[in-house]
């Protein structure tokens, strides 16, 4: 099949050369945004949210006409109600972005500074990473919160959502550029990948030369795409597999409430819980009285043996402890032990969030320091680990790696610090 | 050729077994790593550093045999020196493990903390990495410095040296594995991988499951086999191409000196200067001045034509330019403006270190905030860059990417941190 090959080939050529050129631009813009005052990069996102409001008619008509394609082509109501945009959720949007605009500026932060004895003088300092790309899903609103937020920290946005949304994306995208030339910063500063093959998400992700970081956010199919594919430094915002540990000493009644809140308040999101795990000395009082409140909330249970002997659930297996619902349902397992739950969590858990119910000191302080996860909470809701919640202002993802960042990622977890010497004709 | 294509198969598997049962142990001492206590870990170093002085002849016996294969296989003098034990340096290598005891443990270090208005306390601390690999070449002292700062930061180090030093190797990994059991700890706390294989290296860059951070020491052929296999997180120990620019300010006779200093004072090394900057309005007066004392010094320069028009030298290509050369050799340049020589370092460099002699304030600001490199110098020899000569009391390397780390790396760059939430019963 010489042929079909090569003109596989030529495509994928023909997508690498254009995405080499974007990235080339964005390193170019990333140079002049690392040096833009504050005021400068406040002045662009001010004016791309005042410019994204007078063009409301264009992009609601843009995201119009997407949301009739995907429609069309069977989309399911869920991923269709995010994709669509109405005022409310553009005048959100341009909010956003002033919220954004509010923030303080972490670039030019003085990390630490010492002398050394021969008099040369030390400064770790703040500075933006550079370029930054995103690869994520059909929500349009990404395209200006990630834009405003590489925006503010100084860095370039190279940004690819999903093809279902390139007319919305491609309009709101083009109000930003437009807020960003009326204040003299360049335009691709912020740039949408309009290729949206296959071939030029793994082009993007090898984009050595051009990207400092890239940040997918997505299932795991982009997780393991971007494991296979990527040659460029990378931040995942991962999965979340988070867990509940109910103590032998837990308050029992607050307990049912934290279950309820982190399972049943927003099912479909990363920092819900999904596992269920009850201390053997208070099972028989406690899983009972969860579980019915559960399964009237609507949620379906599945347990080891010790749970459904308990109460009346389906039957877990390995693969339900590792699994992340995103749904009403939840795996529930009976431990003996904290040295077992926090096993347990070890084994199965993602690394994103895990919380334990206690009542005592010696079990709160093992459990935050041995469960080797992002975020450990005690005696609060799994659904608290996020940025806006932790008071960060703005979350551009949450990361479930150890490198560079770990947990909520704001503003500040879209720079990097550099060294800076001073002497005076030191040498060694 | 099918039967040959299964045997290589049957091959990798049995590597990749073997180095995924070595991820395990590494991963199950790093639980117990992570929470031992500042005096466990010190008593361990300690008891490290004794043992390799009580075993000396052993390790030197199997250094002498590392030596005398290397020396029958043709290795060069100078690879063969960095191979080769004598008491002295057995010696050194027991005072770095006990210099590293002394150094204040970074883990448990709050990083920072606050309230929210719903009563919720965060704090983010300082914890171990979990396991960290290490890919190094042929010096032996290496496994004792790596395993060292591993284990004071609570990580369970996995160590491949080169296949010319692994009796030596072994021989050290196996003293301080003793000190690590002796005080109490698991000694799976050090692993050395004992498969040199071309395999086994890959199979150690894959070990998704184990590895929170794989650091390769070595050459630009190593970075490029990580760039080509890793799929686990990476810090890049890179090549420093590092500029020197004299600014039409400089005090020239200065400014001598730091080249010199800079290019000659040990010119192997990531931090030595490659590359020669020199503004027009300066380069008749100090071209030749500089040039002399840098030939005198048995260094070879190669220039563009403005440089080869000013003082005698070879002709510098677009390669020469980019080239880390870790020998007595210089490209040199002549540049208009400040301008040009940012641009010229942004274009050639690997991102390690720069350095501007000057005595103008704006040209000094201009210098250290535009040039994207980790470690920006003024008026001092790049070969400060260092973790010793930061003062972080130990380096595990010199980082030159901008995820995670970069720059120098002491013990606080092989840590992460996580964030711990406290409540009484909160939910959204």
């Amino acid at each position: 099949m010489e042929p079909e090959q090569s003109t596989i080939t030529v495509r994928w050529m023909a997508g690498g050369e254009h995405i080499q050129d974007l990235g080339r631009r964005s390193r170019a813009a990333s140079r002049r945004l690392a040096t833009a005052s504050t005021a400068q990069k406040d002045a662009a996102l001010l004016a791309a949210a005042e410019i994204l409001l007078e063009r409301a008619p264009e992009i609601l008509a843009a995201n119009e006409a997407d949301c009739e394609a995907a429609a069309t082509d069977g989309m399911e109501p869920g991923p269709l109600d995010r994709l669509r945009l109405d005022p409310q959720r553009l005048d959100a949007m341009a909010a956003g972005i002033r919220r954004v605009a509010d923030l303080s500026d972490p670039v030019g932060e003085v990390l630490e500074g010492w002398r050394r004895p021969n008099g040369l003088e030390i400064q770790r300092i703040r500075v933006p990473l550079g370029v930054v790309a995103i690869i994520y899903e059909n929500r349009p609103n990404v395209t200006s919160d990630a834009a405003s937020l590489c925006l503010k920290s100084g860095n370039a946005a190279l940004l690819r959502g999903s093809g279902t949304a390139l007319a919305s994306n491609r309009a709101i995208a083009s109000a930003i550029r437009a807020g960003i030339t009326k204040s003299g910063l360049p335009e691709d500063g912020v740039q949408l990948v309009d290729d949206v093959s296959h071939e030029s998400a793994v082009a993007m992700m090898q984009l050595t030369d051009y990207v400092d970081c890239l940040i997918p956010r997505g299932g795991a199919a982009l997780v393991q795409a971007m494991r296979e594919h990527a040659t460029v430094p990378v931040v995942i915002d991962g999965d979340g597999n988070c867990h509940v540990y109910v103590d032998a000493s837990a308050d029992l009644v607050e307990a049912v409430d934290l279950v309820l809140n982190a399972k049943t308040q927003r099912p479909g999101v990363c920092n819900a819980a999904e596992s269920l795990l009850v201390h053997r000395a208070v099972a028989d009082e406690f899983l009972p009285r969860v579980g019915a409140a559960l399964v009237e909330s609507g949620v379906e249970l599945v347990g080891d043996a010790d749970a459904r002997s308990r109460f009346e659930m389906g039957v877990a297996t390995d693969d339900d402890f590792a699994r992340e619902y995103l749904d009403l349902k939840m795996s529930v397992a009976v431990v003996e032990s904290i040295d077992a739950a926090i096993e347990h969590v070890n084994r199965y858990s993602s690394g994103h969030t895990e919380m334990i119910a206690t009542r005592d000191l010696e079990a709160a302080r093992r459990f935050t320091h041995e469960v080797d996860s992002g975020t450990v909470i005690v005696n609060a809701s799994t659904r608290f680990t996020d940025g806006e919640r932790f008071g960060f202002g703005a979350e551009i993802g949450i990361s479930t790696q150890k490198l560079h960042a770990r947990g909520p990622m704001g503003l500040r977890e879209l720079t990097t610090s550099k060294y800076l010497v001073w002497g005076d004709g030191q040498v060694v």
